[in-house]
């Protein structure tokens, strides 16, 4: 039952971030510990990666690309959050929000940078989960912040940016969170489309067999997609402000990128309360189906009860003890042929009520 | 199962024009290959009509007539798309947008070019289908992106301009556009209208002999509206930006046909929601048909149940093996007219129960 | 059902008006034929009636008269249409909207004119149908276009501007516009009112006996609210944007007109939501008026049942054919008030039943 | 039921004031008959209440106080109605909709005066009822116009200016109509508060003994909050207008009133709108319940069938005329035992149909 | 059942306030009586708490200090009230808004100062309640309207200010106000959690034994979500225009926070949502469980019968008391082994009738 895990990921949020010595002097000596740092810098020509191990080399990157990409992996290492935000002058309510693990999907501009919060999605045992990404822009760095997680959902704008089809040292930081954010959004069509298969299957049993499992299906089903809404949802209006208001940070460019992102995330949207629709629908089906079930047992309890209280009747009323000696009392009891007799009434009753179901149609089964 | 077909239409989206090489030189010697270009130039006396078949051709009539139309046929057909999109200077965004199978229908403005996305609707054997057609308007030309199809949506629309009723040479390029759309939206109508009858021949069915067959048929009619719906709303947002808001490529005449064709799209939607509420009602319907079946059966049940009871329980009365000796024990045994008499009880027993039924109306039939 | 006559009525649409020589010479010699042209002219001081016959009456009247009033009954006359359209100079988009037969209600600015597409409504056998009005407004004329009606909409305008309470002579065509609209809007209450009898019927035949004709009812009403509120949503649209926004044509005094009418239709509008939910819950009650039934027949079924089955039992019981020489078989066979003790323990038997189901309530009826 | 009376009171809608000699000259000596004129003049220091009785006393209270309101009680007499209009100078339309039974809550500014359209809530034998209230707000004047009421709402405001309480010969005549609307608001809290007991007895019906009369029960309360729905929404809406759009009649203090009344207005809403919801939950509750009563009724059936079913043929089966002189048939016929035997088969049988029923737990009622 | 309380904590609102006597010399001297004062007094460096017990210490602390916090707890103290509203200024209207118990939440601004009315929440033995408190906030000044309750919701931020974390002397009180809102909004994650663990054993309930107990737990857990909703909906309106709408009195520093705080209960809503939606598919899971039993009833009872019946029909024919002189009637009465035929009769029609059952799958339980 998915909403179990929904009540379970909600228990501790906000990491007391204050806790930290703020105000102190920079933590510039403070090991990079449990986080790992992916960096990538770009100049107009080049770009270079490495890990990052040691806190002096995210200033001496910072100064010498043009372009600075860091990907934080591990976003409950709070000293290395901390650090990252002494670096690049990130405010302590920004830095809280990127490392919230529930953190709903926004963005939000504080003075130089912009905070952009979405969601990936995945296929966990109990069904979808989506987890935080934060993306800080900056003028000439983007910084992400994500949890660890099994599959990196960067990787495929790593090779892009490898394999020089994304220049992002010539196109600027603005791109990158684009480009960053597009990745996002186009990992929700597989999952997505998986539930056309999940209603397919759902629907066959429904029609079917009926059962139990059917109903916590559908079930299942409704609470995934709310799953997905609550993570689409805002994510559609933060593409809206991105790709539509202007700000210093975001160029043209970027911005006809957040817009075609927003298409996407409207066709997962237009696809998604399609998917609801048909939820409430299979729903609807299966109580139809345990409707019919009901109606073909009663069916075969009557078509029972139709032909044997007759005869029952029948022989009941040969059994009765009346003095055969008056010839008025059951004269076909001592009748010589008595019995077929009674045995021709019978077959003629049961006939009769064979020949009135079957006008019914109430001896072919129901599909 | 209509919804089979949405997911499956899902699989591979955006097409890697990237792959083509961008940046390199006009590829202008590519053949044209497994596309269909048809060519329509006008000026202000007549128009000519020609099947492209060189790179060149395009170059030379995009110079020399004042409006060009370019229709082609097959996004499949990557080399052709980026050729025109080279020759007409559309950009990668725009291009990937035009040729992308499952593009939202919008509008978008890309500096000199308007992108307007759009998509036409077919009854195919599994159901609604709607596939895209995607139209640039540049200031001189108009170039539309369709997939193959059996039924040309556009022969109206040459036809037309064949016969002199529009003369796009003199109304321009926007005329030609908001024609075009229109044409698109036009044919929606016959579509909807097939809806009524089978909603009809439904509630007939719902009515009168319900079967799980009417439940699919119900349900199928919904998934056709789903995907209708998905169409239809994106095309009349876009087409209120394109009557509403002025631009310098749409001239105030375009706008008025932009206004007509959002009014079309309106009651296409005000119908659409009507079929809708229809369709919810008849399942109400069939549930109830549904129930008034059970009740149909439990009557029949009932009655020859409480028919039969009493008389066999007047049988078993006369069959008991009370010593007769006794004149207290069953005195009507040894009753010369025992037998008649007790036949006499049932008869009057059964009719009875007969009139309380009648009296009922449990007789009647349902309908 | 009422849906398979906006089905038909969808049919043809747009009447092909450029198959009339467009772009040729003013018709002004064709004959007025199928349609009926009222003219009405006023004056400051006087108001003359009359038939327009001769298309040269048009032209005189509109430069006789300081306000005139043409009243078009027939929009299938395409040469009549065509005509006025050449006197005052209304373009081709604004005259094709004007005879469409399945315009949607909506208000559009012509240049000169405001053209105002509005929907009478009235019964007929099969449920509710709306018609379309149309009416231009130019700054010192109004032209309504409507299809043959068995009445006359404007009927009550003519008597009040003949019994001088209204001088539109003297508050200009605007004025005469709005009362026209309002009394378009009028004429819908009266077939709202009726929805109340309908419901109230439905909900005492739901109640009492509910029958498949009572679903159906219910079924009919809501599609008969679907038409209304397909005529009214798009009218609120257009009576706010004529009341709200200013326009040169439309003076102030007729602007408040205009939202007196925005009112009425919002009255209308709260009212048939009511009647839609009214209808809802018909149908919940019709529901359970069947599930109502349905315990009814079982609770017949159970206590009939339960009474007899335990007295067969008996009677089975006194049925066995142990041989009675043995004093521990069935001592009561021979026992001489056997029979007697036999018919008390039956006695005994069903009173304690009756009481049962008497202490439960089953014996009385459900209502 | 309670939208039958919502139907009666639609029907004669728009009285004719035209019909009055309109135009005429003022109407200054016609006597003040069926409708009762409450007149209350207060300037800084003192405030008069008197009852008008001739025509002439309005002009010169108009004239002699600082603040006056005129309190017009019973709104069918026209000629009042067309006096007061005259003296204060009232445009045609804005008094038509002052003296309009059915006219929904709105606020409308006609030059130099506020029209503000409300309506009170009483309970009445068929539900609730909602009349009109007309407060009409000039410079230095309010005059009120409503039907004749058993109960007087104006009352408490009356009493608060003779206590002193509030000084509108200080404070002015918009801070008067604030008040005024402030209390026909306040009016509508009792009302609600009855649903919260309504529901809850209708809760506990639908639970314990879901009869006939709880669902019609359910129903009215859906329809009576129906009936404040319809005049509350368009309340919520004149009260934003007032309290946020700046008048030159209105001034800052009595905006901040009007603000006021909207939020109680709001809070009205929201529980208006959790008892709507409540209402859906009951009707759920209650066919639940009916399912359960059926439930209860077949378990009932099916326990009897099942216990009396094998009884009946066990004795059936002894009750079978087998010749006992073969050893093969029948042998406990001619056992001695053989009676107490049968007894004790049908005794065990009997015991094991109640265990299993007692196992699952079907005789245990179900609440 | 939750919405008793709602119903009953409406009773009495809008405490007279006027009746203390307004316009009056301040009360300086009247005792504080039954409300309890709380007083946190900050400077640039360090802050003092103390408990107000004569009304002059009020006076003087607002001179005294830059920042001044009171806390006031007791609403229905009138006298403490007045006191403090003419100490700090405040106007009649703001002042009945701060102590009226069921205010809606909303934000308003009075000249000098801004009124934030918001709700705590709690879970009571009877579901989920909410308690109005109000924050007053002014340039200097922040005072906080509270019922007396059990557990203090402002202890965290004093801790807070105790440990030097919050610095409100520096922060300005603006700041203050942010913190003590998003205290109280945090202050629903709690209790929203608890929904997951009820809606789990809910589910858990309905689906494998549906019982009367079920449907009043969804029907609580839904009367609880209402209540939540009417806090939050309006305190999300309330946080957007303190987030986003400029004024003097909340510098940019607190809009930030403001518009937190606004996330959070954007993350609540959406939460709340889907539990609403879970809620309803639980009813739709527990009609379909007893759908299920009823089916289940019935299939026993059908199996019953229709192995039963034919049985007892056969032992019926060998009742029957034909004269078995005659070779005709009823031959196997008189062979030999005619019992031990019969028998194998019966049990190849038992065994048939299990067999058929078996197939049909009837005799697995439904889950």
């Amino acid at each position: 039952m998915s909403h179990r895990k929904n009540r379970r990921r909600r228990r501790h949020r906000r990491p007391d971030l204050a806790a930290a010595p703020a105000g102190a002097s920079p933590p510039a000596a403070a090991p990079i510990d449990s986080a790992t740092l992916r960096l990538l810098g770009c100049d107009g020509s080049s770009c270079a990666e490495s890990i990052v191990l040691r806190p002096e080399e995210l200033t001496v990157a910072r100064e010498q690309w043009p372009v600075v990409w860091i990907d934080v992996e591990g976003i409950d290492d709070t000293a290395t959050t901390a650090l990252i935000g002494s670096v690049f002058e990130i405010g302590e309510l920004a830095l809280e929000d990127a490392v919230t693990p529930d953190e709903r999907p926004k963005v939000e501009v504080f003075g130089h940078q912009v905070l952009i919060a979405a969601r990936t999605v995945r296929y966990d045992s109990e069904g979808i989960v989506t987890d935080p990404v934060c993306i800080f822009l900056g003028d000439r760095y983007v910084i992400t912040f994500r949890e660890r997680q099994a599959r990196d959902p960067f990787e495929l704008v790593r090779q892009r940016i490898r394999h020089g089809r994304t220049r992002i040292g010539h196109e600027g930081a603005d791109a990158l969170a684009a480009l960053l954010l597009d990745v996002l959004i186009d990992g929700y069509f597989p999952v997505l489309e998986q539930f056309g298969d999940r209603l397919e299957a759902l629907e066959d049993e429904a029609l079917n067999k009926p059962s139990r499992q059917s109903l916590v299906g559908i079930h299942d089903v409704r609470n995934d997609l709310m799953t997905l809404r609550r993570a689409l949802w805002p994510t559609r209006d933060l593409l809206h402000a991105l790709g539509r208001e202007p700000t210093p940070l975001v160029g043209e460019h970027a911005r006809a990128h957040f817009r075609d992102s927003y298409d996407h995330t409207m066709e997962l949207l237009d696809l998604m309360e399609s998917y609801r629709e048909i939820g409430s629908d299979l729903r609807d089906i299966y109580l139809a189906s345990l409707n019919n079930r009901m109606n073909d047992v009663m069916k075969v309890l009557t078509v029972i009860a139709t032909i044997f209280m007759p005869l029952t009747f029948i022989t009941g009323y040969y059994g009765m003890n009346f003095n055969t000696e008056s010839p008025w009392n059951m004269p076909l009891l001592n009748f010589r042929y008595g019995g077929p007799a009674a045995i021709g009434i019978m077959a003629a009753t049961t006939i009769g009520m064979v020949a009135f179901f079957w006008r019914r149609g109430w001896l072919k089964r129901w599909h």
